[in-house]
């Protein structure tokens, strides 16, 4: 698999007839590195595909690298198999940011970022492309554990399979900023407002059989959202 | 739309081949009231469907009452007027709980909690019904919050679509606890253990037209995981 060189890619991803926003269109971003910051916001992902007719969605961690998204599972798992033989892929990551708080319930809203991405998701099947995406995905989390802990073994590397989505045809939503009411709610005697959310670290526990007391900063230095 | 009586049901929901969960079985959870404090404690989902032969999936907001789940959205939405057609749908909730760091990187996990549904969404037609299970959206992220609006106009209404999946045919899952390692890696001398991550409520942002100061309790309330 190799990369398009992004010095020949236009800065804006291309909107294909099914990823233009119908609803909303105003809160589109097309804009190449603002899709990509929103990808390395978000660490969780729901994959979509069609098995026997019918709809499977599986929700797991993914990561992005340039133009591509990754994902990584069990060999064994179902949906590895599944989207393995080359079937087309629905990925959506979305990052809640906020519950906004409107006048009436009808303009209730929630901020957030979302991208789905339609494509065929390629096995990873090379080696040393395999090994440098898992590093990849160690270092979003905790950037050079991967040098810290022993490599992999043939036996996990056969028992990992790594996919890759091509960002050929995506879309992108963003929602921020407080509550858009009509005029006529306004002086309604009620809150409005955002109250944001976000996902956050937790303090470190550390496993009672670790040799090393205190978890590193690179563990707790993940970025979420 | 007639609920299922509890008191018929089982304790626990049923396993279709479908949801049977292939990998590590040990961490199914078929326990009614487990599988619905899960679905309680999550508030985005993912839902997929097949449309033309192709995949899709909407991120969206759902929440639970009884046997079913329910999401809405806009009328005009493509996603809910597909649904509305009767068609199969594939609901997922997952619930980011925690980074666990194992010694090996093959044994890197996640802590979460998922269920996973597949059935036929129906649309909440009768208008009082409709009605109850709006508020009962509301007072999930804001009890209270309903009575203190003006009740939504019959054109609200009608721009509102109301979808209910029954929870016939689920699976749920929870992964907690720490890192399993191989036994030659115990003392490996890296940190292992877990960081608990969460999704969080922030310090509200009044809209600058607010009548109101500062956030009531109820909008800061919200349970979150």
């Amino acid at each position: 698999m190799t990369q398009t060189p992004s010095s020949v890619l236009s800065s804006d991803y291309p909107v294909s007839e099914r990823c233009r926003l119908r609803r909303n269109p105003k809160r589109a971003v097309t804009d190449r590195a603002a899709v990509h910051a929103v990808l390395d916001a978000g660490l969780q992902c729901a994959v979509g595909y069609v098995f026997d007719g019918e709809p499977y969605v599986t929700q797991t961690a993914y990561w992005r690298e340039g133009e591509r998204v990754y994902w990584h599972g069990s060999s064994a798992s179902q949906m590895i198999r599944r989207l393995k033989g080359g079937i087309p892929v629905c990925f959506t990551a979305s990052i809640l940011d906020g519950l906004v708080f409107a006048r009436s319930g009808f303009h209730h809203s929630f901020n957030y970022r979302s991208v789905v991405a339609h494509g065929i998701a390629q096995e990873v099947t090379q080696p040393a492309e395999k090994l440098a995406r898992l590093k990849a995905f160690t270092d979003r989390l905790a950037p050079g554990r991967w040098e810290e802990m022993r490599p992999p073994t043939e036996q996990e590397m056969k028992a990992t399979t790594v996919l890759a989505l091509a960002l050929d045809e995506i879309s992108c939503k963003i929602r921020e900023g407080g509550p858009v009411d009509d005029a006529d709610d306004m002086d309604a005697p009620i809150w409005a407002g955002v109250v944001p959310v976000a996902l956050v670290l937790g303090t470190s526990i550390t496993d009672p059989e670790s040799r090393i007391a205190n978890a590193p900063a690179n563990c707790l230095g993940t970025r979420l959202g």
